[in-house]
């Protein structure tokens, strides 16, 4: 097998940089709770003593990135230094270490902002091991033996729903038919939605006329955002509703703007328009009010889909228990990397509820590519009731970047998870010191709220008082 | 009334620090999930135009410390240059623009790094306040008009079980009979329970000699922490009860270790020794696990107690609906500061269930005082199953540190919440420049894994790599 053996044998380094687009000035990516996002990351790249490396990220809007950063550097002890063979061979054993390093763990655990940094490693250890067994990432996980790829899962805080053993059949009983399915995906590739019509902050006219240009190119299923004004969004399901005709498909998406009784009565009247879906009609955090709101909203035909902010494997499990998602939008970089997706995967499997990946911002549509098809390949067997979402910005930035055709992702062949980016954008993008950042500040275009003066005329340190 | 007016006009600036003890060299603190924790915290002041400030703190256990501090950096600007009437008069549209800053949401929400910063800072205001007011902060809470401290709290997500009216009909229908439970806060103090011998580093010996001592200033209430081994948690109960003896009380304290399932067997083993609850049998954010294991449990007369790493209020509120809890446990600053710890002390009264705080750490026993005599006075009324945790360590390095007399809180007397430490205890412990940790460094007593050589050699910046 040719992962027997490794050419490099441990990681000497990693970096990590804070790379921002300035989205926000073109509202691209604007909701109900978020309404100036500048899509971001936190940009890993993992050295070994050969000239392999690996790229991983975390995707966040803007502000709050810096912490992100910071967190990689925090955790980078538990990784830099190690040999490959004792990371692969004990994958899930690295990646407790990550979530349960002894102090961290406690600012955590396993959310938020150490649990971003540490899909952002996570995931790039994965495209190192890709890159070194010369295959995309869906094709990697794909060849992986049953037990090989569930031992690089933790199962703490599942077991109740899920064992290995368990886990293991499932991918047993899904091995007939995997060549014809890998075929499948090379040929014709996997479904796609488009969400870049229906930002909140466009125009109607906007509106109309992308959503014009998407259907002329073939695409059938469209989100778009609701949860600021009721009337608006009547008004814009209906003019949606319009020109995509019956037969296509309308998805909504709140943003988690409602309470729970009150998303319940917001879709109600929104309920004409046939939604397939509401997503994140609250808090990611409230089970038991999705569930609620699911059990409220079914019989009107509106399914409940959410898990884009959804922190870890224990959340996605409740979700499951209890009947609260129709669902499942796995987000590559928001839980632990592929490790942890992976048991949600399986848990969606058993739960029978289709897995629907969140996409868009930075790299999460060539994330999530991998892991649905491999999803696919090895898991589910079906693409009904399933799509990725797809968001058409900012692609530019990536070497090997996702490729649509006639509304279906291609299958990549690119050794790696398809997230390096191309050297010259992380230089001009890094904040605040890359050249099209300093240009924005001294064109007075942009102003960081968090540091005024321009940022490079003074960096805060521990201790000093932020005065005005 | 006093907060008509304020004597400062507004906050001018914002310091943060981070602070270390060293606890880790004497195993203080250490359980099943934290070896070794270093007790540690973000330490806020909030600076105005006149010479009060404000003193707020974030515990956390060591490394992580750092990420908490520059979230609180990355926050600032939302409360720096802000009027003190804006803050105070719309505490709770401040609040949310903490949680909810436009693109840092992204990163939590609500949970984590940066809300643990949103703690520090918004536990400041609050002391600022009461020093303004020149009232301890419980005598604050329970001066205020029911309307008014409603008020300060954000009911966002938890509306489908507590509204904003019927928050101010129940501390209404508790007025009458205020001043006699005040004057017995001031008399008597807060019931309160011991973790000071049973933390799992300790030796048997360890822990009998300072049960007895404990039992010789009048204790009756004591928690051990369990997880690790089940024949040695067996042993180690068996020794506490026989010490204790059937009428005084043993709690039991897992720290998260175990599965679902795990805990149910494990505590079965454990019930001749009759605990009063298991805190923490797994993760903090499995609702329907806690459910799980409080049904299986409750037969046996054991209740499930959980909440120091319950990360904001719609998880209470979650346990609370689901009946997962029997005793619940918040902390004075993994949620989002007082204004979010009062609204889960309203939920909890509506559920009926009794608030036993989280303490120890650094600061939390000062913090947590003040909450729970609030709850006597102006929610519960009752101390009835109701006791705050005691650790007896660090209360050398606050000003006014919390008093215990005859195994209860007293009620504190001077302004503010708290919190405020010696400017010596900064200066000596502020990390890892402080005095106490260079010394500790150069006699090769402590090594920090994060940084290696020691901190002061070389400081990392974005984009440097970490290279060995």
């Amino acid at each position: 097998m040719a992962h027997a053996s490794y050419s490099p044998s441990r990681i000497r380094g990693l970096s990590v940089r804070d790379i921002r687009f300035p989205t926000s000035l073109e509202l691209d990516g604007s909701d109900a709770i978020h309404p100036d996002p500048d899509y971001s990351c936190a940009y890993v790249i993992l050295y070994t003593d050969t000239t392999f490396k690996g790229h991983g990220i975390a995707f966040t809007i803007g502000r709050g990135n810096e912490l992100v950063v910071a967190a990689v550097k925090s955790l980078s002890h538990v990784v830099v230094g190690k040999p490959l063979r004792k990371i692969f061979d004990d994958f899930a054993g690295i990646w407790r270490a990550l979530t349960s390093e002894s102090q961290m763990r406690w600012v955590g655990p396993e959310k938020g902002v150490i649990h971003l940094a540490v899909a952002a490693i996570t995931n790039a250890l994965w495209d190192l091991w890709a890159r070194i067994e010369h295959k995309p990432l869906w094709k990697l996980l794909a060849d992986m033996e049953p037990e090989r790829l569930v031992s690089t899962i933790d199962f703490r805080y599942i077991g109740d729903v899920l064992k290995k053993e368990e886990a293991i059949q499932m991918l047993k009983d899904m091995q007939p038919g995997k060549e014809v399915r890998e075929e499948r995906m090379l040929s014709r590739g996997y479904p796609a939605y488009t969400t870049a019509a229906g930002w909140l902050g466009y125009s109607e006219e906007k509106i109309e006329q992308l959503l014009k240009g998407f259907m002329s190119q073939g695409w059938r299923h469209f989100k778009i955002k609701v949860g600021q004004d009721l009337e608006d969004d009547k008004r814009r399901c209906k003019i949606v509703r319009k020109i995509i005709g019956d037969e296509r498909t309308l998805m909504v998406d709140a943003n988690q703007k409602w309470d729970v009784d009150q998303a319940i009565e917001w879709m109600k009247e929104l309920a004409p328009y046939k939604p397939l879906w509401i997503e994140e009609p609250t808090s990611p955090d409230d089970v038991l009010g999705h569930t609620t709101i699911a059990k409220a909203l079914r019989p009107l035909g509106i399914g409940v889909a959410t898990g884009e902010m959804c922190h870890n494997r224990v959340i996605f499990k409740q979700l499951l228990q209890a009947g609260a998602i129709d669902y499942c939008q796995i987000d590559a970089c928001r839980m632990g990397g592929v490790n942890e997706v992976l048991s949600v995967y399986l848990m969606a499997k058993k739960f029978n509820v289709p897995v629907c990946p969140h996409a868009g911002g930075v790299g999460l549509c060539e994330m999530v590519q991998h892991l649905q098809m491999w999803d696919y390949v090895s898991v589910s067997g079906t693409t009904k009731d399933r799509m990725i979402e797809y968001v058409g910005i900012l692609s530019e930035h990536f070497k090997n970047p996702r490729r649509i055709n006639r509304c279906h992702y291609i299958a990549p062949k690119v050794p790696g998870y398809s997230v390096e980016m191309w050297e010259k954008s992380l230089l001009d993008y890094e904040y605040p010191y890359g050249p099209k950042w300093k240009k924005l500040f001294l064109d007075g275009k942009y102003r960081d709220p968090q540091t005024s003066p321009p940022p490079w005329v003074e960096r805060r340190l521990s201790g000093d008082i932020n005065m005005r």
